[in-house]
This record gives structure tokens, C-alpha cells and sequence, in this order.
């Protein structure tokens, strides 16, 4: 397997997400656990409410963008460790929805003296069937740089 | 059952959490779903890698955040819309650890003439055996005023 280091990464390259469906059952399911507001995890209650049914937890939206820019970037790299996650929410995610979207590689900051290099990135969540962006994310992580030969 | 609105809260009051234990079989599971990577999903490759163990996936620790939050501030709020998210992750967090904190209400925005508030808050998610920070969270929220009567 082919592996990535730092100084592989190149500021403007775009990586396009998969495709991530958005069932109430997942919605229930995951608010259940980590955002147990009626909103989110009751589909009658939140009928009646401000959003005619239950949306996905902001935090829901944010695991999935996670799951799809592990996918498109990460699979290949080792050793990378997160330091900030800055999300905007801008729009409701309901049942029924496909998620997809893109992240763009912002800036490679390499620090050769630590054998380490941050890279940042912006992406985007949209509901595939409108094109709506639901969420953007900047995002930093640390990653190795290439050992030695 | 009272409610809360926009104006109900206060710049400087402080929420104090309840505890949330980080065992390794959710960590797997919930990095399974959504941050598949081998240092959350997989002890064995993890226990000779960087960590020494898995650590939990940053998404994971700041979807305890969100239920920690839930619980002690917005049980009783109604119609709250997540705007921001800005997360800083500042340590691993490894099974075992018990997770709790704190949140400081820093902003309250009211605005009549939309109906609605604007909530600003700082957040810290610290574990508990240590008390170091595991994650500082900025976050905003948009929530109703009181209806008039």
C-alpha cells in the first residue's frame, strides 16, 4: 500500500466525497446517543414543529462529513492527528437527503525540525439533489513527514 | 414543564456537565461508521502505533461534547438552531478516560425584530482522573425569544 506523508499534499488539489444517505433511522438513531433533543429524535413531536420533521443533530452532519473526507484524503496517511475542526452549519439535513461534497487542500505548513507538516483544508456538504451546501468545515491536522531512506 | 428562550440566559453563567465514559468498544464503533482509520478502529494496530492504543475519533469526542451540552443546557430549550462549531482538539482521548467539563455562556444577542437570540458559549471537555482539557469548544446557536403573551 502506497502511503502519504506531509509533503505529498499539494494546496489547491480538490478531492471529491462520496455519497452518504441521510435515513430518519440513522437521524433517530445517532441523536439518540449524543443530541436527545424531540428535534432530532422524534419524528412526531418534531411534525408539528419548526422544521415539519426531524433534522439531522449538527453533530450527525459533522460525523458524516468526517466519514466521507476519510474516504476521499485520509485512507492512504498515517500517523494524522486533528487539532481544530471549525464547522458552519447553514442549512437542515433531513431524512432523505444524500450528502456528498468536496474538500480543497488550503495550505501545507512543513516543520521539517519537528519531522512533522499542518496541513488545512476547507470542505463542503451538499444535498446532492439541490446542490445546497448544508456545511462547510476548516479543518487542521499535523501529519509525518516522509522518514529518512 | 418551563421553558427557556434567548433572553432566559446570561453572559458568565456557567453549566457544569455530567460524566461520559470512553470505553474501547465505542470508540471502535463509533470510528467504524465514521472515522475509519486504524487508530480507532483496530487495538491491535493501534497498540504499536503512535498512541501506544486507540484513541477515540475527534468527531467522537465532540459528539460527547454535544450530549454533555444537551443535558446540562439546552434540556429545556425549545427550537435552538446550531450555527458554529469551532472545536480544538488538545489531547488524545483513550478508553478509560471519564469525560465531563464545563460551559460558559459568553454572548447573548437579542434581536426583536426577528424573533430571535443569538447564543455564544465557550466550551471544555477535560478528563476527569487528570483534569487536562481534552477539547475547547466555540459554538453559537440561534434560539427563540419568549412569545408574547
Amino acid at each position: 500500500m502506497s502511503v502519504r506523508y506531509a509533503e505529498d499534499f499539494v494546496v489547491g488539489t480538490e478531492y471529491r466525497f462520496g455519497r452518504w444517505p441521510m435515513t430518519e433511522d440513522d437521524i433517530v438513531a445517532f441523536a439518540k446517543t449524543f443530541d436527545p433533543q424531540p428535534m432530532h429524535t422524534d419524528p412526531e413531536a418534531a411534525s408539528a414543529g419548526q422544521w415539519g420533521g426531524v433534522i439531522a443533530s449538527g453533530l450527525h452532519t459533522m460525523a458524516v462529513y468526517q466519514a466521507l473526507v476519510v474516504e476521499a484524503v485520509w485512507a492512504d496517511v498515517v500517523g494524522k492527528a486533528g487539532r481544530n475542526v471549525n464547522a458552519r452549519l447553514r442549512r437542515p439535513v433531513r431524512p432523505g437527503m444524500v450528502l456528498t461534497g468536496k474538500a480543497m487542500i488550503t495550505e501545507v505548513t512543513l516543520r521539517p525540525e519537528k519531522g512533522d507538516g499542518i496541513l488545512a483544508w476547507r470542505a463542503e456538504l451538499v444535498d446532492e439533489a439541490s446542490g445546497e451546501v448544508v456545511l462547510i468545515v476548516d479543518a487542521d491536522a499535523v501529519l509525518y513527514l516522509r522518514p529518512a531512506a
